[in-house]
């Protein structure tokens, strides 16, 4: 399937305020990006670089007045998520050596907190992909997902109190409960094909059965559509914007996934 | 200054363990290891590999039974800990890119809730190192520091609850004070020569003027003696082990630091 | 600067031939990627990473038929080349880790067999940009460029021989030149306004007085327009495209350059 | 099996003489490094970093004088090289994306000239291990291995043309045999117990069937007893040491392998 996606941010700022923005999706093994275009106003120095995830970074100082940016980008993806139940756990020792970070705790997953919790809710299912296919399903028919409910993270911890939380709250707590039980998890920020209502999205995967699969307890089926524009161990790693400085917030945020012909 | 270190660590084990370790100081720009030894038993593979933070760590799965770990290394390593009042802050747009992350907040240092009292601590003070000292010296006159006292890593926002911590904790208050002010920020962990009681120590460093200075509250004065073997944004990143499975808890640690003729 | 940078390739396939293209233009430091296009016909399955350079790297394996590649972008680049006479030579025990290499042999720089050359070329210059500068002219006034002479690479040593080459050709004869003097030195391959004829282009780095600066013996004068796409040790790391299994050719390829307004 | 190596190398240097030293090897998949230890005399400063390649490098400058290296390591390795005659040639396109490189020509291998050659040598074998341990055979039978007959590195055209050389010289013809088939090849330099006359060797390792299978024209049998020490495309990459400014040679070079209870 082939996604038009988009976003427009717009800020007012007051004082030259360093940003370092995440919205540029880039091409690899999961998406083709045919087109992108990343245009920003005033057209001040920006620059690009790869962060230790591998994600597109641009960095910039944003001057005192109307700030904007606009991102586009054609980009190719698979129609389907790939569901694999039964995918087996693999044993600590047997994982590579990249992806034991992603076992670790990490700012909004506290996963060193919730190992009671995740085994309760995988009681009886099979060791891998049926444990995290649970713990999505938990958190459907748990966690009220309310888009717009929160402007900042917040932890898993908290989100778990709340009982409600946007995509991101959903998110991480998903991450810390496959992380209790061992099974390497990460955070995606990017783009969602029907997502309701149009936004930013983000979503977990987890390593199970020698593979990365996805999982989004905001979804009520598996299914296609997904943009990847960053992976990270949590939200601290794949905020679409960091601003340093006097806090602004965007005037106006508009995103924009449509389906066009490849 | 020569040091000999070296940390014995003994298990209890019940079931096969999977364990990573982080216990091989690494030869770098400020330590230079002449001779290390690493040594278990009973004999079982392990495997050495670099973590993303250029860390040695080592896997292994410890059988049931007694297992122990026995390292040592001769390191040389500066006399004394350069300090530097004076240097300046360094603004975000000129910082590399290696060091952004260190910007942001992570599992025990909740950088993104300490603003005001960063503020509050460091108020008159020059941007940059002097800053840092501040909050140095603030932790130092403030969080009581009790070796012993917490037998698991604990989040700044609960050190600065609890106003007492292990050296691991005042770090971690160290390094979200810093970040919450813009200042990357790092957790170190290693030996440290004439540490009383003798244990692995935890200290922080924080980047300003161009390079990372050291700052450790548990100690009275800077001095010389740092032995670093890991390096990551919080504890999180650089335990000393890493276990799953059961919980195990060493029967025995013993640490030994002593000076020796080059 | 802001230019509209483009290559189309043709190629008639007989068999299956799997490639790797190197032909989107990275933003980075040097450059700023507005806009980027990248087709291919027909659509197959085409696999993006950064090779050990952090170039971009398209994988892909072209059917049988007409295949056909065809990229754009819109770059912002610097006006000007700079230039630094008098730079210094930086001790070897002075180079960053990461820029040893730069110093090695590689395939068709064998700057191991130049150093009495590189020692009469640049005599009574001083250590440094001077140095390179020295070399440059040599190669300027010494070696022939003659655009589309050559097919496929040939070695510093063959160049020298030779007395003539094309761009790729003067480069590595500069880049062993340099080495041999202990100076870093990289290939660079990408596009140049206003070069005649028009094609895909390759000029070289030298590392002097703490940074990489442009040489060219195939231009009068130092300029801007330059557009880089692949950075690496020379040809063998840097081909726009390596191509498996029998031999094939672009039937066609078209290369175009334009200014436009940023 | 456990071995004991070692290397004790001696210079008479006349003016500061920057080196780049290989001597320790490090623990990794393939070996574990139970105890290490690397002096210099005299003691000056000496700063270790991990490579492109992962391998540890040490950086000084020796002075004046007599100057000494002596470095030991008790290293536990497989007891058996492993063979696998009947891996499969993988498909460029199966191959890892950081495999990709090792299919290029490098300084010492011209692989880009070596496709007929390598046709005829392996002809009627299976695609993949038995077209590489033809190579090796062929290597074996025909350029004749003869220690000590070299003093600096050749390539695999010059080889090729002497048809006799030292452990280097044929790895570098194998590897460069190996790639113009578009099999991924490295060189390996280290330790190999039993060799004779005792030194410091080079090997080749192919990757074929999904892993990398150790390659040895030198010797008659595959058999265990290797220590690598440092990995590369060809010997520009991993000398045991290189040095810059007026040449020096070692005027005592001491190798010694060992078996020792582990």
């Amino acid at each position: 399937m082939w996604l038009r996606v988009g976003c427009e941010l717009t800020f007012d700022i007051e004082v030259p305020t360093p940003f370092i923005l995440m919205l540029r999706p880039r091409s690899g093994a999961q998406q083709w990006v045919e087109r992108d275009e990343y245009k920003i106003s005033p057209n001040v120095p920006i620059f690009e670089y790869a962060d230790d995830y591998g994600n597109l970074s641009q960095r910039l100082v944003a001057p005192p007045g109307r700030f904007s940016i606009h991102t586009t980008a054609d980009v190719k993806i698979d129609d389907y998520v790939t569901v694999n139940p039964g995918a087996p756990f693999i044993e600590i020792q047997h994982l590579p050596n990249t992806l034991l970070s992603y076992l670790l705790p990490s700012r909004y997953c506290e996963s060193d907190r919730f190992n009671d919790m995740a085994n309760n809710i995988t009681a009886n299912q099979l060791p891998g992909y049926d444990q995290v296919a649970a713990i999505e399903n938990w958190l459907r028919n748990t966690i009220s997902f309310i888009p717009g409910s929160s402007d900042f993270p917040i932890s898993a911890i908290e989100v778990n109190n709340k009982q409600m939380g946007v995509c991101r709250d959903l998110a991480h707590l998903g991450i810390a409960l496959c992380r209790s039980l061992s099974i390497p998890a990460r955070m995606v920020v990017g783009y969602l094909y029907n997502l309701n209502p149009m936004d930013m999205h983000a979503w977990f995967e987890a390593y199970v059965g020698g593979s990365w699969y996805t999982f989004d307890a905001t979804q009520t089926d598996p299914k296609g559509g997904y943009v990847a524009i960053g992976y990270g161990h949590d939200a601290a790693d794949v905020a679409v914007f960091n601003q340093f400085g006097p806090a602004v917030h965007p005037i106006n945020q508009i995103v924009s996934v449509e389906r066009i012909e490849g």
